[in-house]
């Protein structure tokens, strides 16, 4: 399978570094094609603007999406961008590897998020009509995909448990799980964490090397979380809640998935 | 009161263009000092990297945290950080305006936050004991300052919902109002979000221009977020676990809200 690990570590020589080189090892042992996208190697250009579009009026209102929309139509978008957008529509897999900033991904792959998701591409797709709201979660271009989140933190597991103060893992990720993957269509599989990153010794490593390598090893068997898709009838449109009569009383963000 | 206004969004005719006026000008009128850091304006540097520490060897592993606190101590940030953080220091409150791009803030506002909040001033705060996890979530350096975010999203109010798929407006600024702003110290004022942005007509930014400036009006009033603060006994040191009698049945985001 091919597979597109697009990672965000500034040192080659970190822990962040030392894993995405054992993944593509491990992933090409096992015969799959890989393409890694190493942001910062790459210098990737992390701030989206009119530039983003090349053929565009010099003096005209700068619309991010309709600009998007229309380089994408066109043929007009910046050369850095269509390259990953080839590299992602040939990618079997798509992982996205990086260490927690304030609670997010770095800058620089938020970057790449948004200019390589187009307009056309990762949104605004499909008709939008009283039983169908684009699609997206769950459908969109990127369907057949499979996604994942290698991540680490300096924070404690304690400290990102169900009750921990940062909030519990699966929701500090859900706007990236959900809103940046499973939206434009890819299943998303369980994300591998790596905490106490100051704590990494050669034994600690050497464990995270075992399970990260076993969880490289099934991409094609892990069952994705199960997101709700937003078009096959749980949720009202174009609404878009929840049905009252799916998890009644609860919200939040578990409820989105089954 | 002293005002920083950080604003991230590339298009000055744009409807937060008009925002930000709109804001200025009602922060002014009523007597306070505004300064905006108008990220896309002045060009803001997104991405962290070894360049943001001025004095470093050139063959040295290059480690975020530990580069991000020597060059704090020793005066050797980049200048365009160092200018930040002073504007930081100055202010009463933080306003962060930006447009919603794939659930979270742009990248050239998230390259802001990773740059600005250096090592020993927003993180890496205070003693780590039996007691006490560091000076962070209710306390911090910028303590006693106000905080709001101003985010305009195409999204309807409605997705945005307790039950809206893409999760609660609440739940998906957690990382940023918990995450980035009540980290290092800040109160955090209730947000003003503008939903549907595409459909804002002259009525309706006449309305919200309404709506934005009583909360303006009132930042000094509003009682902000009641997040829980780490060190203060409502939460298990040094797991960082909400204490078992405090909502014993609930996990989830909604249990650090008082």
């Amino acid at each position: 399978m091919n597979i597109l690990l697009v990672y965000a570590h500034p040192e080659p020589r970190s822990l962040n570094g030392s894993l995405k080189n054992f993944a593509v090892k491990r992933l090409e042992e096992a015969g799959h094609e890989v393409q890694v996208s190493d942001l910062y190697a790459m210098q990737w250009k992390a701030t989206l603007d009119a530039d983003d579009n090349t053929n565009r009026q010099a003096d005209a209102r700068f619309d991010p999406a309709l600009d998007s929309k229309i380089a994408l139509e066109n043929g007009w978008q910046s050369k850095d961008i269509e390259l990953e957008q080839e590299k992602l529509m040939w990618a079997d897999a798509l992982i996205l590897q990086f260490p927690m900033w304030w609670f997010s991904m770095p800058a620089i792959l938020k970057g790449w998020v948004e200019r390589v998701y187009a307009y056309g591409l990762a949104y605004g797709v499909g008709e939008h009509s009283d039983t169908h709201w684009g699609d997206r979660y769950g459908e969109g271009k990127l369907k057949g995909k499979r996604a994942m989140l290698i991540v680490t933190t300096g924070g404690w597991e304690s400290h990102y448990s169900p009750r921990g103060i940062n909030g519990p893992i699966d929701d500090i990720l859900f706007p990236i799980q959900h809103g940046i993957l499973y939206y434009p269509g890819f299943d998303v599989l369980p994300p591998y964490l790596v905490y106490r990153t100051g704590r990494v010794d050669e034994a600690r490593f050497a464990q995270v090397c075992g399970e990260l390598g076993q969880r490289l090893d099934h991409l094609w068997q892990t069952a994705p979380i199960p997101f709700r898709p937003q078009n096959a009838g749980a949720y009202k449109i174009p609404e878009c809640t929840l049905r009252d009569d799916i998890a009644p009383e609860n919200s939040g963000l578990s409820i989105h998935v089954e």
